[in-house]
């Protein structure tokens, strides 16, 4: 009758550009500011994955992190970590690479993996002092 | 259709002093133990500021961190930084600045300045095992 | 009319094995990995308490953290700091010490203690990546 | 013949003012800007204590950890935890309490109580960005 | 007589690339795995600077913060930050961007910069598990 | 010409027990206190390795830290990781497994596999308030 909820902290380290195709470099550069940097910049993401369930009675355990580690190897980093987001990475053809907008790629590419417990939210720490949220709502 | 809960994280170094002028100094010092010393004493406060909202079509955005930055700095920092909370801080007459109260006075400060999103949360550290969440409820 | 959420950080150092002693010791290994060392491991559990309450006006505490302090060296510390879960723990006598079940334990042993505001949350981080929250739901 | 660098780390709350009496206030303001506030700020200052020598072959100690924390609460976080330095505590009058000063007023009132290894340095975090270190050269 | 020194953390986030263009694409992979990634990735770098100095008697500081902080945004923050090292970045020409070699160059940039007190380290993090430091040996 | 001090920090969990078989269970109790319970207790250690040399001109690494990783895994990690250091590691047979000798040990187990530059020094934080150095003096 115990939901518990389990997180798994990974760090990858990316590069991105934040850019609008649809609006001119100046405009970019009003909204993006540093961030439209033509050659990208970088950041050491910290990413933690919550899934919410009971234990089981078996292992004690609401997913086996061993697992959960496993799945966001193959899902996220191994698609992610030492990438340049928008040109290396498919899930963010279109899509600005903003924290907001990675946060639900990653929801995107990992619930469907999670079948013990629910991914309940992805955590996305882009420096120190910038955190995004969400939760699939 | 997404909510994504973004988080603005900064610090500032102040002093402050717990004494509730409507008891006796003993009271006080039965209530506040050292808190209550009568120079004060001080903390490196650590402040996250979350905001709830879609990020927009155009930017990628729930916010521009820039500008939540700015209204952080002008409604909290440029008040409360390398000050004695109850002596130099118009929020803090009357009130008692506890954690818990500074939380409510910051929310107070910062929810009619944010129009982009919601202001969802302000969770402030004073000390590293010592902290406080206000959601505004 | 203002709900706060206050938290108390604490740490604690023990050792425990992840063993279900109604599957034989190949299951186990399969099942826990290195975590069914005989022998077992330690870890520095980082204990996070939330109360959530409103401020006294008296006071503007939720709760006085050298109060909820006491009561958790008193329930948790004094029981589990520098001690074999498994072996020198009460609580643990047929429960698998996961995070999970840890965490559930810690809220069973505080709920009752907690008479100013209402115990909200137990989170513990077993390692700097693996964490896990219980809300008694 | 093996010198191992023992750190104990602590932490205080204390609050104190940047100002020379022998300076105008305008000079002042122009050395130490906001910290020369005169009813002051304060900090969450981390204290490193590093004592250096060979561990016992009794006890694999080169000091018994215990009994340094001990010492620095006796010597400084008696004095200096929830206080404002400039006022309440004997070892600054007439020192500015910079956290140069500090470390090293700290260092003055703990070398002669380690007998056991000898005191090697004292790191002070005043800030997550500010560090000073004094090793008594 | 007194010999302190004084650090300031600063962070900035940039990418870069590890490729030898002296090597054929196969050698750089083989030297440099996935750092080698044509697109480049980035990372939060940790910068810590350190002065060592005599504190004055008029301020009590070695050097003041504030002034070191000028000289380092001046001189690595304003051509580093949200840039791409090997591509937007003069000192990097012919330098593979290394976190050693990176290290090296924001001596370079700073020590002549320096005036009070003598620049006596620079500790950079690439990553929380990965940090070098150069004193000018 | 240059001299850089390259770092790799990773952690393993293990659980050990303060005792000297030489002494009274009265005399151990006395000297190590809580750390001599029977079942011993455990700790998350984080361990720092810094090698010193210069970066090669062909890398621009003082030493490889993917190599460097591999060399702590298989001389550290695969040996202390999940395991009771007094019961499960041939280098604790007649060593005190303190942090001090922890460091030392560690010492010896790398140094003659670091061939790219020379190991400099082992750090060892035990708790986040207990870190010991060992610099091979």
């Amino acid at each position: 009758m115990n939901t518990v909820y389990v997180t798994r902290r990974s760090t990858f380290s990316a590069s991105h550009r934040l850019y609008n195709p649809a609006l001119s470099d100046a405009e970019n550069n009003e909204l993006f500011d540093k961030c439209a940097n033509p050659h990208g910049h970088g950041h050491n993401y910290v990413l933690e994955v919550t899934v919410a369930g009971k234990p089981g009675k078996k292992s004690g355990y609401v997913i086996d992190l061993k697992k959960l580690k496993r799945i966001i190897q193959e899902e996220v980093l191994s698609k992610m970590d030492h990438k340049h987001l928008n040109l290396d990475v498919e899930s963010f053809k279109g899509v600005i690479p903003t924290a907001e907008n990675i946060a639900v790629v990653i929801w995107n590419l990992l619930a469907p993996r999670i079948t013990e417990g629910k991914l309940f939210s992805i955590r996305l720490h882009e420096t120190e002092n910038n955190v995004v949220e969400y939760r699939g709502e």
